[in-house]
């Protein structure tokens, strides 16, 4: 049995967090697994979009609190440790957003802490009916702060701070209406629903949706003037792609184009 | 036949896009008498509101796919020419942003590429039930890049990536949800539901909404301390205009303020 | 009779405005003594969580007008004192950003102008049924330039220029859709509503939430890399907190956390 199972179907590859028995925590065995498999997803070309779920009861509880507690053993009470460990979580969680293809949260139970992160910090989620989320590390002394970053820029701030400081949870529909997932499907129907939203974008052009997930996040963080000297550069380079040239005429003459990809 | 017709009533200018053939494309020529009348607007003291509309069947499909193409027969294959088509249109919609008179969009049919930029820009936005809104440029190989400038600064991340990505329409109903639009209006009641918007802004003093106007855009791109120490002030200069010792006079006093404009 | 009553009851310090035939207004008198209790407050360790209320019909409509009219007798013509009172006012916003324990506003009635900015710049906030929320000083000729910059980093862009520019309350219901506020709750259960969201904050670590509040506003004006560095420091000190350890020990041992606080 393997932590993280990779199943590919066409152009989608399905990254099945598989540690059921600790709510598929993100131990230093499951950040690893998930860095290595996105690491090598970056690389392949026949890819277009990953759905990431996973198995058993929930879909993810964050970090490993046994293992966390265990990092205390060492000289300096754990410091080097915890600091290492947060980067590390902290790099997957990049490493998602800079990937060129979509990855898109297939969440079910629970998602919790670091698990409520993954599902801020994917380009897009769908939900079962009745799932639960929560940044609720405060009810136990420790702060969401790291999956702070990521849910503050999905929804309100005073709905962010909310479940932050009470450790409250929302659910699938809450989270809907604020913007943290892009929709709530019954439970027998998620993965249907989730595969669904993903071929939207695998029938699209992967070099294009690439171009244009990397200009999305790069230009939220500019100012508006240099947001549109940046994307209006990343559109005329767009214009000059063969694909969508042919994608255009085949548009303007009704036709299905003859893409290269 | 003009492809932009302007139409003063009081202090509303109407302008509405002319091009119903090709569903108001913001080709060279759109553009342009945009960029001329918008800048006509600024200087004229008369105006205080700005509604913008277009004829037919839509409000404006985006830009013009025939006439970009045919940019494509340059030495250059088109860089030089897309590069300067989209600084154009850029500049267009800063205009509207910098324009000291509040811009309101009035949207039935469709709004998709540039044309859901063009409402998202505006200050203000009414839309009959039905109207549709997408940036689904991906679908033929164009990723919306410079319309998501705009509209990811206006409704959530999750929600705009969908968009962009799978070339997904959202509905009246969805985009005054997210914060897209001001108001959803029957499309018997629309044009009056804009003017009566329109008039709530009017009749406040210009030269206040003005100032108001350019420190709402300024202040969002500042830290917290920054923009409070700029907006102190921008209210400490209001408040030492002639009209705004009257207002506050007569508001004190229960009766109407003789303002000079 | 004091112009800012406090009362406090377990953890929570309750602060109640009390110029009600002012409607609780912000005079120099009243931004004065918030920004004493605030400071006081400060250094109270026995006090994890503060409610802002007001006395009387309505929560707070705003700065003092009558009081401000007074300050143009000046030779000036009121520009410093204009400018002093608004970095005053801003000053006791900040202070409630950068208070240790966060702040909650328990609204009724109405919140106008730096009234609504206040809720605004409250981290979690409660609101009666039939409450009305405006920054309508453009009205009366006096644009809410400092209510914006509070008010437009809790919700939608066109929804802020909209009550900005047109004057427009909303009443509650349309505040949490969009997330000024967290609840509505009926007139008669304000109070209890609004402790029990109190409380929620306060059974958790005091040292824990302050330390996760200032980290919310810290990261919120990084851009994404930053805030991932800087969060992850601030959660691995928060691991080598005594009672950190202990809460998440007496998690994994299912019994109650012996805490030090």
């Amino acid at each position: 049995m393997t932590i993280l199972e990779r199943r590919d179907a066409g152009a989608i590859a399905h990254l099945r967090m598989n540690a059921p028995e600790k709510l598929n925590a993100l131990s230093e065995e499951m950040l690893d697994a998930l860095q290595a498999e996105l690491d090598a997803i970056r690389e392949d070309r026949a890819i277009r979009a990953v759905i990431l779920s996973g198995a058993g009861k929930g879909f993810c509880a964050g970090h490993d609190l046994r293992q966390m507690q265990a990092g205390r053993q060492a000289e300096d009470g754990g410091r080097a440790y915890f600091t290492e460990l947060f980067q590390r979580c902290s790099r997957m969680m990049m490493t998602i957003r800079t990937l060129p293809q979509p990855v898109i949260a297939q969440v079910h139970g629970i998602a919790t802490a670091a698990g409520c992160q993954l599902v801020a910090t994917c380009d897009l989620a769908v939900a079962a009916e009745g799932t639960r989320f929560g940044v609720n590390g405060v009810t136990i002394g420790l702060f969401c702060s790291t999956p702070m970053v990521a849910l503050s820029r999905n929804i309100p701030a005073k709905k962010t701070f909310e479940m932050l400081s009470t450790g409250r949870f929302i659910d699938a529909t809450e989270a809907e209406k604020f913007g943290l997932i892009n929709k709530v499907a019954p439970r027998a129907d998620l993965e249907a629903e989730t595969v669904a939203l993903a071929q939207a974008v695998t029938e699209k052009l992967g070099a294009v949706v690439s171009i244009g997930k990397e200009a999305f996040y790069a230009q939220a963080e500019m100012e508006l003037a240099e947001a549109y000297a940046y994307t209006g550069q990343v559109m005329a380079e767009n214009m000059l792609m063969r694909d969508t040239n042919e994608g255009i005429s085949a548009f303007l003459e009704k036709r299905t184009p003859d893409w290269s990809q």
